[in-house]
């Protein structure tokens, strides 16, 4: 059951003076149409019953629908069947994707696949497109990226145990992954591993592999049960055993040894989707907490909304989503222009400062929701307990703040 | 599968210099050996499995075990089977016992049972006390406390729409509740309801009353799923309905019209309680991420212990922690001085002093873990969700920064 | 002694990717070099000495070069001598002068100044603009601004006692006022008093009219110490009476009742450039943070920058004033674009958000410095005591959070 | 000029409930009673004109008044003409000096004479007893401690350059220090020194030594201006530099080698007198918060205390000082029962968590005020702009919450 519906016409969308192009003038109202006439009215069903089942009826029809309206895969250039976006004009896309939890997945650019799509793209022989990314970019398959490992910190990414041996014309691979995202139903895992574990450069060390999940040796152990759900399909974080798991050598992406060099140039616009995704939900938190505040009586003739201190959290909010807004898609229209690389210092205070302000415009819609805040009676609490994990992810608030700082020093001769 | 389990040398009790009593000083470690030895193991059972079964199983053998250590019911006066202690007594056994999500109800002391255990103390007749208190204080049965109602904003606690209407020598009670929390498996509920509706003086419009949870018309329409789960029997939180339920009137506890004047008495100690049972569970917050960090390596030779940002985060943890263990301590001394009236303002600068340092301890907790910190891999997700509600629970912290500004400003001449 | 100046090379312009133009692009690196020959230098002596003393030597001077350089005035359209510049390409150049407390007057656009000259510009009689506009714009006589009163909260506009009583062909006015910033050796005062103190519209009573402060019944009564510092000249905010002060009718700005209008007009990009002045302070401010970290040690080989709460408030600050300056500027550039009245919103979220901001980069870099942050032997102590008023002055954080609460409750129907 | 002024019955002191004591209970309402009549009215002089006049004139005829009244120097032992009050009482008697920024001088319990009187009480040889501690403790003379150099980060205390060479009978020093508080009109100096700058042991290099402010090489070269104020008389803090200064040898206090010890011991109580004091100051804050919102109109019958934001400011200001008060009373009395090493780590914990709180206190009072809260018409400019640097003297916030951390991973064998 969820209370507290949004209506139509109180979540909207204005494009950005600045940012907006012809294209997303005419993009976002159609696409935010579509989102309130086939998205939003799905969620109750999405929170109340087995995601997997959801997602293979329910999900399914609705990508349907999605492809039918010619809204499929925003993200992707038009050559792979995409609406040929840049990442400044896919941001905003993406805000209002981001608005609901079904947004992505129904559009076929959720992560971890759009992130496999670009790097499958750019790195992959014409063999592994043909067989991975073409069914991907389809929707047929999905897909998962097993690089984190319970016994090593994911914020030093060199270390790892994990390895590839080459045996013949194959990678023999063993090792321990977890938060191996919807790895559950996924076809395939992209599978970070070592290839060369004495070369004398760490970052050199590791190479991406492709493994089919039907693969001999490849063991879903468990759905990690996270904030109090283990969740199943692609919601889901998986950890996964690979035992003597052996594939072609050619299901290698890129160079042997290149596997860092590529996991930091998926990470790149990877951060930001996830920020742009974090600001539709943000907003669509606050417009939450707007809708209730505006109609909950405190007493006769006396609203929420009429709480200066409920006032408070709602300009906050504002500000803070504005301002997150602004730096994103500043931040992307530079990667479109120069490349994510130099606009590593950025991507940075993107990450740690959108999460948290993320963090902060749930928390303070809960608190203004009260006890119904804390129920799964509106979509607060999905966010709330799925988004702490926001601050970690792809890189933990300290190492995007190391990542700033050192670029800042750097110009005083200190070296980090 | 709980990681990170805690090493009984770790987490110590040092009895407070100022506040520990003869009593204390041996009671506290006998009662801790106690924790470590039969109630922290249970936890991976309790968070791996459906809570009302591993209630009416291991919880019962538990709480046998407890009985014979004649540790049972410690917030109880000696004369109904308690172990006889101060608020202040029982606020230091209190942080003990919350350092695990099972101690307080393998002691019996658990909320809302408490609660009524006092209620029915001192306000029920001898035979609702010889009918419902004592099965209760024996732990045959449990309980449940129904005042919340969802149409109406609980910070607001006149605002309500359930009836019990005399009819004859009955109550006939119709209204809808929710978070009643504990509900599910509870012999019965102590229900607020309108018995003079047209009193002048709103405050004297209800009563409370007692309902078995087998009268006809009582319908528990469903455990609330909050923050992700439902949970069931005493952990869980139940929307009721009452349709024409029929009571005996001598159910009454206190008078009629008094439901206001007792539920406010039912909460003064209830939040020493609450505010102890925070700390600790911040305690052992804490206690697991120094634990963590202090074996957890970002590289060889580096642990997670040596980055100052952790550092820092213990720090203000630990000064969170000492400054509200202090402050409720004193209060609670106050209370058993003087009653909770007279702290009234200090109760309610608790509240919500203590409520937000638990989500500040929480959430470094989680960071410092990093991924495994939004597992359920570790109690820290298990907390951050039941306990994001601490901030709105017994008095939202609007509510309580209201009261306490209220008797400053009082001062000043100001009436708010 | 200022300790702790910059390099030349530390602090750097890169023009905005989005929002330079063709114009700033090149004035901006041009200013910049100004600023850091001419400018800068001078500062240790502002703080030294006798602000009037300073102002009517040193700075006399150096506008002399300013206007040398053709840099005079940025803010006005060319027709007056100005650059001509957008109020987005002004913003630009705003942060850049921001970075000296010396910048703006330097360049004959400091408040109030500036916010006069737009007004008369705007509102002027000719012989109005004759008399003063013009002898402002060539920096030959300065100005003040007296609207708000010592008895009225400042947040309440329409609270006023002081009059302007139409006797004949001249007004009388008499009142009492304070902040009338820069009163202390300024040529004429604009003053707000009410024109009709009886009209139905509260909003329509006052009226702007400018009084030369030696016109008899003028009264500076002191330079208010401000944060230990009474200040003269420009740096100075003046508590003021008017006795019977008798002026001419025809220097009445605007029409009569439009002084709260007028007022609001000044306000709206007034509140842009106190930002962008206060992004430049913030600038500065993390350049001495990071220059004195890069340099200070704690130990053989161990700098302050190594300190990781060092490196996370260097990086919260860039975040911080990153997020500022992108969101202002896309803010002025909608002004630009579509007026100051349709960017309200947008302005009232700045002028907290950037406010703020800046009290906690200062903090931060005064943490920082230690001992030496709390001393006058650096710019922080200057900023941290004149710019705590940022957070009040031209609106409290209060009265913008309030007005950003309203338009976006009115969504949602609900009246503030 | 002070404006807002308090009315006496509205600052009152209750006794704690749990760490008054017999004295305490008589003494506290006849020293706030005293403070009221004699030490308040002086403020707005103190504020107005030159300090070191005012402290030779008026504040020496209130010192007076103290003596007469039998309330001088409460922090000694009877036996040197004091209260012989425990630490836990006297910091509820400076609690209350503090309140004023005349108290602690007032009285003679003045930082840092305190200090200095504490160390010669415990340390120096009965000449030196004689020469400078018996007119220290009369009041006759006032000193300063010499150890902070502008050249090394205080941080690191083992870090100095300032030696005391040892030829024949005496001692000859030469150094730069600075932050040596007070020095203007003080009769000696304590100065720390290496005396044996090879020695293996980095702590057991330096001594304290008494320099008396008239020997030759003594140089005052400045009274520092900190936060826009140079000061003077006991209202200041001097760089110093010696110069082949030369005093005899029995001016050592204590042993050769024992500096570090010397001030380690110094600090401990030292950290709870400036707690107290900043407690003082917090509670005073409050108070000119609350009536200044309490007749403050915003508008026709609406008091700035009816502003809930205003009322969140009170209730969060309550709450961190009544933890404040709690935690510092609780650490005093342990120090009084188990001596300052014993309490490092709590001594660490209210430094912190103190100075924090006060500089939150301050701020929130000033934006309370509006802009009256900026100027110096009321207190709360003195505390804001002199107390900014209470997170940085004594330990900066990163010192004290290394050493919580330290000790806290001590526990769980990290050494840091």
């Amino acid at each position: 059951m969820l209370r507290n519906l949004p209506k139509k016409t109180m979540l909207t969308i204005s494009p950005d003076p600045v940012f907006a192009t012809d294209q997303t003038r005419t993009l976002l109202p159609r696409l935010w149409a579509f989102m309130e006439a086939e998205v939003l009215p799905l969620e109750a069903a999405m929170l109340a019953g087995d995601f997997k089942h959801f997602e293979q009826t329910q999900v399914a029809a609705l990508r349907q629908k999605v492809k039918a309206a010619g809204l499929w895969a925003p993200h992707l250039p038009a050559s792979l069947g995409g609406l040929g976006l840049s990442l400044c004009e896919f941001g905003q896309v993406s805000e209002l994707l981001g608005r609901s939890p079904l947004g992505h997945l129904a559009f076929n650019c959720q992560a971890p696949d759009i992130g496999n799509m670009e790097l499958l793209e750019k790195y992959a022989s014409p063999a592994l497109r043909a067989r991975y990314l073409h069914p991907l970019v389809e929707g047929h398959i999905r897909s998962c990226f097993s690089m984190t490992e319970p016994e090593f910190a994911g914020s030093n990414p060199v270390q790892m145990a994990t390895t590839a041996q080459r045996v013949g014309e194959n990678y023999v691979i063993n090792g321990h992954k977890w938060f191996t995202s919807s790895a559950d139903g996924a076809a395939f895992a992209v599978v970070m591993a070592q290839t060369d574990p004495d070369h004398p450069q760490p970052h050199a060390r590791a190479s991406m592999i492709i493994v089919p999940t039907d693969t001999p040796g490849f063991e879903l152990v468990r759905n990690i049960p996270i904030m109090g759900e283990a969740g199943s399909g692609h919601l889901s974080h998986a950890e996964v055993r690979y035992h003597q798991c052996t594939v072609p050598a050619e299901n290698l992406v890129g160079q042997p040894g290149e596997g860092f060099k590529l996991a930091q140039e998926r990470l790149g616009p990877g951060r930001i989707h996830h920020c742009m995704r974090w600001i539709g939900i943000a907003e669509r938190a606050l417009h939450l907490a707007c809708a209730y505040a505006g109609r909950r009586e405190l007493g006769p003739g006396k609203l929420l909304a009429h709480q200066q201190a409920v006032q408070h959290w709602i300009a906050e909010s504002r500000a803070g989503i504005n301002a997150a807004r602004t730096l994103v898609l500043h931040t992307a229209h530079g990667i479109d222009q120069r490349g994510s690389h130099a606009l590593r210092t950025e991507i940075s205070v993107i990450k740690f400062l959108v999460a948290n302000m993320l963090q902060q415009v749930l928390d303070r819609a809960i608190q203004i929701h009260g006890a119904l805040g804390v129920t799964d009676d509106t979509l607060l609490s999905f966010w709330f307990r799925h988004e702490r994990a926001a601050r970690i992810y792809d890189g933990p608030d300290e190492v995007h703040k190391y990542v700033v700082a050192r670029e800042e020093l750097k110009k005083y001769g200190v070296k980090l």
